[in-house]
């Protein structure tokens, strides 16, 4: 006899845009995807057909369009506790919400050197990503960030050398190549009330100084480092997970034309990639 | 003090097409995308960036290519097995290998009601999937079967009714929709060998004979229904988990131009989307 | 003093699901993405903002769906007639409606040997296109047709041999390759009532028979070829136009690894990938 | 009899990075996908499979390759020149090359207020795009410049009021929206000797600045003043096309639930768009 183990559901990719307008006549501007999954007491709709416990998808959205309407929506963690409280506090049979929200990032055009009050300049692949459980035993709430899609590259300052050898080998060791990454990362805040801005731009810059400035013996060590200096930077941290996938450059061959290359002309490649992950946490 | 927890590293989109010349003057055609994951003792590449117990990721790619030459690739279940085995059986230090498969879909081009030897015709979204887990410790094998992004829809025989309204809905009932998902499965199986294309296939139609014939109360419902039908079609599956996105399709309100619409104009949408999932298992 | 030369706006990515209820129980299925371009005299609108002669694109939006509800959509041909007449009708300051419409296929699920009455299987990247170009001058219509993103691939009798050697030059020649390309083609009809799917059907007939039949000495060869069979299939058609890339699978290279690789194991690659194009017109 | 009326084939997506070393230290980064067409004397590699007038598209991803390994790459209209002339110089029976050059735009990482030597942050939907036109008859040289994908948002100083209403208009009229777009421009330069980049960033300057300034009326007048600016900020360009999406952000109804929405809850959509375009030329 077969039997239902695990199910959740919910809707994903409600698209938001905010325009929360300041007094001075600035307009701040956020632009969010939502996912919204609820655990609970919802078996019957799946063997039964019976929907008398199922909070529709499609007044999921409408309860983040709702709720957007006098939220400040100064952090998408700040939002996503939000919306996961209303859940749960809604719902008696709902036993947990998790929202996870992704900002697209939008800068204000410069002109003459000054960012303007309501025009914006985006286009970037990099998200900003929170991930927001909140669980009715013990009304238990976990906020995680994250950052996906950063996208890095270095001309210089990487190498790779020492590597096992076997008979499927034919990479060369090399000390100087190019390291291009997209980098995605998530961490779990250890308070569900904090600088979620600040944290959120320590961790950044972090990750852009130690990828710029380190002297990478293998992507894995380098990988290592931008954590480390993520815990450093940021106390509400202990614990991130880095995915980094060696975008690799591939040094082209022009002895074929009489031509040597000193690791000025190189091929950018999409597939096959490599694709390193690691956690690190406080001791 | 930051330590590493947990890591993992190997290669991602290695793609392969391999072709098998039978005696009979057809031809056989396999693409596939490989992912290959190892775990390991590598904690000293991330801490000091040592390489020495480091197989590149290069190389994971050259022994696709290499074991491709004289495997069959008759399904790829056995070819992943195939790969996982390599690494742990070569590698002390490599405590487990994670291989994923994704097969591309081609069919033979029909002339005059017979298939083509040697053409195909291709561009499904649909893709077989496999993942397996090759584990030192036991000398242990899982292997789990997929498919994704199957796509399908029915035009009518879906309902949704009954469900909580609260004051943030405004969906209507109704008892005559499009029903249109794209599904994505995964299972466990039993056994590590096994006719994997005729367990495949079983489910594959499982799918399509339940999504066609259910007369759908809910998405949950036939989402159940399909992965009991799947359990009933395959004794070598003991546990299936199912996603099915709900990709709707609006009815069009004609009244402002005077017109009824009798459930037959839509507006088919990407986004929102609601997103459904479950695990079915044997008692 | 800068001045407009040329103008068109409209609406793109208008996507209908339409469905044809049959008497007999049978329910049709068709899914398009429409776009509408119209010429005419809309200086006013870019030079001064006087939107006085502007229809708005959410107009056109509107008008493919009420436009939708009383036609048949038995081709998209006809419904593209049916829209581009409209605003050339209605509106006597657009010179020019052209009407592009992509229509998504979709396949009945066969259960037993008989295709479904109502369920679908779809995901295919192939498309049918068409283009139709009203102008109010001489009240003029032209159609054409297309298809897009026809994966085809053959495993053998296709050759490259006899090219231009250079001194950038490192490619083979070989008698036996891969042949992967993705059709694209377009052609004008020269009737603008007419067997709109027969015409269809015999063009895309065509194009899989030459492809997989052809012995080919160069991709050029083989799209002329397919050229040569649509005119012969479609008396209808006077010119084709037709683009084939050629999504090379590469050979790889086993000798480092001590293996011969007699055509078997290939990469499969997205780029770079060489465009050839050509047109063919009746003398 | 079918005859061929029209040919042309070349390769595309041949991509590129090339790194400069300065003298003091700073690497400069240029990433590019390139695409070559020839026309020519190829009539009978399409009609009769004879490839001795075809450069294979193989010999023209090397020849991008090594031309790259000397050249500056200062520009993309420069490198775009020293291709196109190298094909219709080496072969007399191609009577033109047509190279399109994609640059895919990198910024320096900032560390401490200064611009990092050799690291360097991406991701940008952004391109600069060039397309390098070259006859042999009369030995002409065309160059044309672009941009593709600059996303732009302003929250305000955007309406659309004194459309035409018709019996499928139902868009209320509006003196304050979102107005959310992805610029793509091509202009023709009218010298084939240039300072390339400073007239790419004139152009992007002056578009920035006027759709940020501009008080709009439409998305035609807004297109028309950012041509018109671009004419004025750069001499060198005599005409200049505009595309410009209407990415629609739509107000949310939050009435049902008893709010207002005071332009501040939208939801972005991706379809369907309004499509704009202009061509703006000195008198």
């Amino acid at each position: 006899m077969p039997h239902l183990t695990h199910n959740t559901y919910g809707k994903d990719h409600v698209r938001l845009t905010k325009i929360t307008r300041r007094p001075d006549g600035r307009h701040d501007l956020k632009e969010l995807s939502v996912q919204i999954l609820l655990d609970g007491d919802f078996a019957r709709c799946y063997t039964q057909g019976d929907n008398c416990q199922i909070v529709p998808t499609d007044t999921m959205k409408n309860t983040v369009y709702a709720l957007a309407r006098h939220a400040s929506i100064d952090s998408i963690e700040d939002f996503g506790q939000l919306l996961a409280s209303h859940f749960v506090d809604e719902f008696p049979h709902i036993s947990a919400a998790r929202v996870t929200i992704h900002e697209t990032p939008w800068q204000r055009i410069t002109l003459d050197g000054r960012p303007h009050e309501h025009a914006f300049v985006g286009g970037s692949s990099e998200r900003r990503v929170c991930v927001v459980s909140h669980e009715r035993a013990g009304n238990q709430v976990r906020v995680s960030g994250g950052i996906a899609d950063l996208l890095v590259l270095k001309t210089t300052k990487s190498g790779f050398v020492g590597f096992i050898k076997d008979k499927y080998t034919t990479l060369n060791e090399t000390t100087d190549r190019i390291f291009a990454t997209s980098v995605t990362a998530d961490w779990s805040y250890n308070a569900d009330e904090a600088d979620w801005n600040g944290y959120y731009d320590a961790v950044r810059s972090a990750f852009l100084r130690v990828f710029a400035t380190h002297d990478s013996l293998a992507v894995q060590q380098t990988l290592y480092a931008m954590g480390e200096a993520a815990l450093a930077a940021c106390e509400a941290i202990d614990e991130i997970s880095i995915t980094m996938p060696n975008q690799h450059r591939l040094l082209v061959n022009l002895s074929p034309f009489g031509m040597d290359n000193p690791n000025e002309v190189f091929v950018p490649t999409d597939e096959p990639f490599g694709l390193i992950s690691g956690t690190i946490a406080r001791k």
